[in-house]
């Protein structure tokens, strides 16, 4: 086996975040070849014109038998789909790493072959409104969580790789279960995105068209409704259960700030609001780990 | 009368919106004085430290009978306590057109003098999570809408002074009735901000605490629950009826969407994200005046 550092990376799919992790890897000069496989070759060219990958390859087989790490660079639905043949040729070939990068877990596990030892489940918490390879850039993952969910069977030096790889993009990396993954990112990630859509919508089906007054608190409430509709379609439906729990839990709490503003309940609201400042402070540093990216506009 | 750019404009109350307005009309080169009042000194002493303002008085009369223009820096509950006793000053010297900044107009005008015609109320939609003098900035306005709600009586020169003003601190001048304003801004800033306290609240209460694996899209979603607690309470004190109009039409998306998931109904979620995606891009130039401040992360 290489130096993790020289290992050779296959990124199957490559879009905006397997394009910015090979931008990353590049930039923090990653010794070993970075190739990739797709099903069609557009978005391959333009990663190879970008400088992203060395080469690519329209079939997959001798992608997967010629790399150490392979990375899945899909949707949750689309990563389960290709999980299967994926670790059947990792089997037949060498035994590579595999890792993927899906933002749901549980439905990819399910998907995986379970005997294979060095299927590292990952999700990288960071992303975009935008997407392709074209939308790539190498600082996405700097000081950004990635999340590993190893299972019983996963050989850890393969966690250990996978883990040093995503170290070299800039990223910290922690350790969940499947099943916290999934629900945790529910509510962190998943259910602000049906927020910006319920709030998108009320608004376009308001009578005085009020986005048109928008600032920058509407800017920053809104601009994740423009993410993909199709990704965010199979992620509601992947994490399902889980979405439907934290919607809930949602709903009651809007529910009961509505109450407490029809009963005018000044001392509370202000309590309420009060909280939610020192929880949004505390926070502040994980959510804003480039200060360049803090804003003051609102 | 003076011309325009010289008149000398007198702020009641120095914070982050006064003093950037004061910044801005400095960057413009305004000619006429900048003077202001306070009920401390501190703010004023700051802002006058800052160059945004020539002098202050811990007088009210004096200021406001010094004033071409006075613009009332307050949130709305403090600007109706303050504007019969500013409007009678007014009456008493000189007249001087007299404008506000309060983000709910319904319970300011009904504050106001009736008969005194050079009042104009004014709202301009821009603002920050940081409060106070010392996070003013010269662009705040730059780009951004400020809505005027003239009244029937309202005095239309007056309403052209206080457009000339805004426009020179980079806004742009829309006029709307109170009523109109205040459903329409419930709906594009009071409840978003009522959405991020509700998720934030959420987040606060789940067991595995998720925020800290909060990416850009909860950092965007949860910027403003770090807004000032009591301007906050006041707004939704004053706009009380039209805030809860507007979170039970989010209410009514909100089942909506979650009976879609539930019911794992694939092509109408992907629809609705797809109609939210081009809602929110027909959007993007009023969201996003200054280039710099959109950002990619996610």
């Amino acid at each position: 086996m290489h130096h993790i550092r020289d290992m050779t990376i296959a990124f199957l799919g490559l879009g905006l975040i397997s394009g910015s992790l090979a931008g990353a890897l590049r930039a923090a000069k990653w010794g070993g070849e970075l190739i990739a496989w797709g099903p069609r070759a557009k978005s391959l060219e333009r990663g190879q014109a970008l400088g992203l990958i060395d080469r690519f390859n329209l079939e997959l087989e001798p992608v997967v038998a010629g790399a150490d790490i392979v990375v899945i660079g899909a949707p949750p639905i689309a990563t389960a789909e290709l999980l299967p043949e994926v670790l059947g040729m990792a089997q037949a070939h060498g035994e590579p790493i595999v890792t993927d990068i899906a933002s749901i877990k549980a439905s990819v596990v399910e998907a995986a072959i379970p005997q294979y030892k060095k299927f590292v489940p990952g999700h990288p918490i960071a992303g975009s409104e935008h997407s392709g390879v074209g939308a790539a850039v190498a600082d996405l993952f700097e000081g950004r969580e990635v999340i590993l969910t190893p299972l019983l069977q996963t050989d850890p030096s393969a966690v250990g790789v996978v883990q040093a790889m995503w170290e070299s993009a800039g990223a910290r990396v922690t350790l969940l279960s499947v099943t916290d993954h999934d629900s945790a990112l529910a509510a962190s990630s998943h259910v602000p995105h049906m927020l910006a859509y319920v709030l998108t919508t009320m608004l376009s089906q308001h009578p005085l068209m009020p986005m048109k007054h928008g600032g920058g608190a509407l800017r920053d409430m809104t601009r994740i409704a423009a993410s993909d509709p199709g990704m965010w379609r199979d992620i509601a439906l992947a994490n399902r259960d889980a979405i439907l729990t934290a919607m809930d839990a949602v709903a009651v709490q809007h529910a009961h700030l509505r109450n407490l503003i029809a009963e005018a309940d000044a001392p509370a609201m202000e309590a309420l609001f009060a909280y939610c400042r020192e929880v949004r402070r505390e926070h502040d540093a994980i959510l804003n780990p480039l200060p360049r990216l803090e804003e003051d506009a609102s």
